[in-house]
């Protein structure tokens, strides 16, 4: 079973985005109508056709990254903006109950403590079986305002994952900084920003069991492994693999080989779990090899790797690292 | 030859560390007095016994970027601790003429327009005889609010550099931002952000003999070499080698064989110079080589290049980016 964990509702029908336009410019949208037919459609032609093309079972299914948005509005706008696209990403995992599992995003806000967030974790994971979430370390859409991740600011939202036993996956949203260009800069940097937060803390000691998995390939960790162990060497700390990697994960979403080997290659394959991120920053064909650049799948397989590594990053880290899924 | 084109004065004599600290919180420190001898002890046994061991001969040689400290105080704080810094690396780089060649700092400030750092600039290549600049693209130190590198903002600068022939390296600072490690995180998205910001611009319309250098191994790029190539291309930009590959260059400051090793297959040989960024901000040894992390000759000698290329890597292009450098 080949199980991509990242992938966003980047095709959901126009009707969303033009609720969320009125919503988010301060007008009264009417309540947002879309079909099943239209759900549908919006997937046969886009995810659903590229798991069958490429030969991928099932997508850990979350609201598109980039137009969650929390640095837009108020809490309120980003928590009626949060519960809408939650229950649309419920209909779609409803309707392809063996192609999606749901994800949810979160209702932050900049300045706002995450601790706002809960019962709409709850509700997504209680309620309606979402087995992870989306945590945007930057709500304030690369201005980066509020505190690290490792701050007791956001310690509530980590006791109801470690209770509910879901992770998160780091994501921001869209830029709003305009030095950070947002899937080629502020995506990466998040992600590697993230890595030296959890680096530099003892989060896991308070949270032995918290999980994060870090996405875009951990941003610029493995490429500049050696850098992160020797910080941590010279700061006295323990070992990477043992300070942090039985809490930290990375997905595949680099989208050329030589990224995907070097990965590998420095990586514990426990701590590497596949995605693509289809359909998502990156839609075209690579001249260089004839195939989509985002199809991640040819490059773990053509990896010099062992079929059971292979095993535990196609699906066995899957079912590790989120314990509330259960295959269909 | 082996030119190291990335090394800072971070072992400078504690009287300069005290100077600053006193200037930076406001006071009046005395005139700054470091003997020549003072100056060899802080470099024999450090910058030079490394060159000596390692086997590399010459340093482009710079302030320490940790204390450029853009965001520390007035415009004035700036430009007097910048020609203190400046005026130092002159008196190391005169004291070794083979071992060490100027590169200096600007007297950057945030919100304050560049085109104040010209003088200065000016001074330290005409005067001097500085081969390259290190040019701070946040000066505001992880608060990211000053234009992009792109912005006409920065123009007067690149006219400069054009008319003098002289590249920058894109180089932060140390972060005010609790958000972000220095070395860990800040360093390395300023590269990635840098990378991004010319890619989505026609700057090298404007300059197209301007001449970059990104260190870090590039932050994240050429890990996500593959992501770069397909976010042009779904731009319908050209392709990274026509849109930016005659302007910018990446250092090989990556600190284990894998990551060199990916950026040697990904990117042009002609486009990466040898660095190692020493004494820099990993110093130990990496108990899986026995070797320093940072002895990164070794990596680039021990990876699958042609003689010519690793010539190019070592030397080669060295001379081609810094033209104003001859070797003594």
């Amino acid at each position: 079973m080949i199980v991509d964990i990242h992938g966003h509702y980047t095709t959901a029908p126009q009707a969303l985005w033009d609720w969320r336009k009125k919503q988010s410019s301060g007008g009264r949208p009417l309540p947002l109508k879309i079909s099943d037919d239209q759900i549908r459609e919006s997937l046969e032609g886009a995810q659903l056709k590229l798991q069958r093309s490429r030969g991928t079972d099932v997508t850990f299914f979350s609201p598109r990254a980039s137009t969650m948005e929390h640095h837009v509005g108020t809490p309120e706008i980003s928590l009626e903006w949060t519960r809408l696209s939650n229950d649309l990403i419920h209909r779609c995992c409803s309707l392809y109950p063996r192609n999606f599992v749901p994800v949810c995003q979160l209702p932050q806000s900049p300045g706002v403590e995450p601790k706002h967030c809960i019962s709409e974790l709850e509700r997504c994971v209680s309620e309606m079986g979402f087995v992870g979430l989306n945590l945007n370390p930057d709500p304030s859409g690369g201005h980066w305002r509020d505190p690290p991740l490792t701050d007791r600011w956001w310690y509530p939202v980590y006791e109801k994952m470690v209770e509910l036993d879901v992770p998160a996956m780091v994501h921001v949203s869209s830029s709003c900084n305009p030095n950070f260009h947002a899937t080629g800069a502020h995506y990466i940097n998040a992600d590697t920003t993230a890595f030296m937060q959890f680096l530099t803390s003892d989060l896991f000691k308070d949270f032995p069991t918290l999980r994060f998995v870090i996405p875009h390939g951990g941003g610029g960790v493995p490429y500049h492994w050696g850098r992160y162990r020797g910080l941590a060497q010279d700061m006295k700390r323990p070992p990477l693999k043992e300070l942090l990697l039985k809490n930290v994960f990375f997905d595949t979403c680099v989208y050329h080989q030589p990224g995907i080997d070097l990965m590998l290659k420095v990586i514990p394959a426990e701590n590497i779990l596949f995605a693509s991120e289809m359909v998502g920053a990156v839609r075209g064909i690579d001249p260089e090899t004839g195939q989509y650049y985002d199809d991640t799948k040819r490059y773990v397989e053509a990896a010099a790797i062992s079929a059971a590594d292979r095993q535990k990053i196609f699906e066995g880290n899957a079912r590790r690292v989120y314990p509330r899924w259960t295959p269909h």
